[in-house]
């Protein structure tokens, strides 16, 4: 039995760790990789991630996708280099048109029903034509604050409303993820920047909330979020951050769920560097109200980066073998470690 | 459109706890119960239940299943009788054969691949043939100690070993889990009918063991269970049970699944009644070892019997759009507390 092809597309932080993941596997191989960046072009990925190739076909990255990606090229795709499905769309669109499976890391794409119907209609519709499958994952939204929550609510036999917690750290991130995050900003730079819309801070509460609601039958019908600076009252250090006393450490999200004029789903995401030195234990944390209760704890926090990885390479045979059309997670099988054969 | 319409076989505390569910829930109805119990036969279930029938049509409960459920009654019957497959296997082939999907409560049906794996086997094929499918399902096996566990790993790159902890309080339970678990025996009687076989204790380590190896890819080369008694040191006394200073409290299983010549998966579930009375916090705990570790608790455990009810009641829709064949927890989308209407 051949084994199962994977192509990378984007080989950030979250794409090479899955080539990573992937080269320790059994019965799947990556056969291509795409990505702009001049420093790794015409590289062949092993070299790049420094690991033995272990007889395992070369996969030199390239810059333009139809180098990579065409009918018969591989199985799947796994794209990771977007946050926004408009930006993904066109991305996907073209994967699915060759008749190949996609998973992808976008934050929308774990419920792209909740801000881009349109969209989600139509990425459901190429997908259909073509015989395939599409998934949005990945650690959040993908499992802590959205599946993990509607599995626990399997064991209820009435949910009153249900709050979701995730207190990350942010030190183990790199710049990019600082400035995102507003890490080391003043204040009032942190505060203009909410206010003109220019600061990402977490997405996918809209998603995670619309995932929540649509698997119980609930109705949402007002979703809000805020965005707040976590000042801090210390210096505090990351290896790639730094926040001065006074200065922002990091971003506390909050967002809300209505469904029949009551919040029913809150979703609380403070991420800060160093949370440990002002005594903030990280942790996930579930807790629903209703009958029998479930208050539910994950601590540390489950590493944010490694489980967007772990998520997208686990799904792989799960979304190779469900039928044609846009899926999340609610829709497939659990995920699962593959300790085994991908076949 | 016609509300989804169930049968349930078996109306003890799991039986009549569905019906009382379901009678909260929305386009969805009990068309027949059937239960041998002298006390129920001939009563109409709302009256048994001591609860408003709401305009609901009448649900006789009769002793003979041909009265109960044949083709064409229903989408979907509940099985509440059994523990055992072997036990089981007949009511199940008996509701196939009318071409109606089956949910049982039957510990060793969550995976009847791990002890009976020829009538496995059999009800799969006559589920097949019959074009319906049939799911074993409860709080454990079913959802703490092998679904949740194999949800968790799926954020996981790499798992090396894994254990799962159940530490609950007898206290809720009646007379007959009283008896089975031994709460009030002097320990000789206990250990006497331990080496006679003749103790039950927890029914569930092989298939939780055999699911989760199973979803991840590992095979098992050798699996153990021991049954001990958790004795008292001082009197306890729950509304059903009384165990005196010297005699037993409950029972502590333990089990372990080999992987490779080692422990794997290792299972530790201690019931007892009043734990809280010697200082043991109850709860559900899961902490798997690989990268990254997860480390989860659920505190005060999951309440097993309301558990139990909500998994088999939550998971019809999911059942009854399953394609045919026998299906286990980790073939379906994760469990979710339906709110809104069961079509
Ligand atoms: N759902 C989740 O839980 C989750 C978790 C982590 C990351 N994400 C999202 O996944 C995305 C990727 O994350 P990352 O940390 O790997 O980011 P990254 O910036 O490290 O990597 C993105 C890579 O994509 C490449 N790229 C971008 N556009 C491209 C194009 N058109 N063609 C070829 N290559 C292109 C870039 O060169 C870069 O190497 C981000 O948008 C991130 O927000 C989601
Ligand atoms: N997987 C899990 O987590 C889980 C949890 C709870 C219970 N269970 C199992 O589910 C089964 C039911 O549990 P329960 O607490 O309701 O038990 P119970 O003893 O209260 O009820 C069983 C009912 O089935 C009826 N019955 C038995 N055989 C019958 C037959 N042939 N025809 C008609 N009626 C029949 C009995 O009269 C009784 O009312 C038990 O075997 C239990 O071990 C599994």
């Amino acid at each position: 039995m051949e084994n199962v092809k994977i192509a990378i597309w984007g080989f950030g932080a979250m794409g090479s760790g899955m080539a990573r993941m992937l080269a320790t596997k059994k019965g799947v191989e990556v056969v291509g990789v795409c990505d702009m960046h001049p420093d790794r072009v015409g590289k062949n990925m092993y070299d790049v991630l420094e690991i033995e190739q272990a007889g395992r076909p070369d996969a030199i990255i390239r810059d333009k996708i139809e180098d990579v990606v065409y009918e018969g090229s591989c199985d799947l795709c796994l794209i990771a280099t977007d946050s926004f499905t408009k930006k993904a769309f066109p991305k996907i669109k073209y994967v699915l048109e060759q008749k190949i499976n996609v998973i992808s890391t976008a934050e929308e794409m774990a419920y792209p029903q909740a801000q881009e119907p349109e969209l989600a209609k139509e990425i459901d519709r190429i997908a259909l034509e073509n015989g395939v499958s599409v998934l949005g994952t990945g650690i959040n939204p993908g499992l802590i604050m959205d599946l993990l929550v509607v599995c626990l609510t399997g064991c209820m036999t009435n949910v009153e409303s249900l709050e979701a917690k995730r207190v990350n750290s942010l030190s183990p991130f790199g710049p990019a993820v600082m400035e995102e995050q507003g890490v080391g900003m003043p204040l009032d730079e942190f505060n203009k920047r909410v206010e003109e819309g220019t600061m990402a801070g977490h997405v996918g509460f809209a998603e995670s909330v619309g995932m929540i609601a649509d698997a119980m039958g609930w109705k949402v019908d007002k979703f809000e979020q805020q965005m707040k600076a976590i000042v801090t009252d210390v210096d505090r250090k990351s290896p790639y951050g730094f926040a001065a006393a006074g200065d922002v450490a990091g971003v506390n999200m909050t967002g809300q769920g209505y469904v029949d004029g009551e919040v029913k789903i809150d979703m609380i995401h403070p991420q800060q560097i160093e949370p440990e030195q002002v005594g903030v234990n990280t942790g996930d944390y579930i807790t629903i109200k209703g009958t029998p209760e479930v208050n539910m704890s994950i601590t540390p926090e489950v590493e944010g980066g490694l489980g967007t990885i772990a998520m997208c390479v686990n799904m792989i045979p799960l979304v190779i073998n469900a039928d044609a059309g846009l899926k999340t997670m609610i829709d497939l099988p659990v995920p699962r470690a593959i300790m085994g054969d991908f076949r």
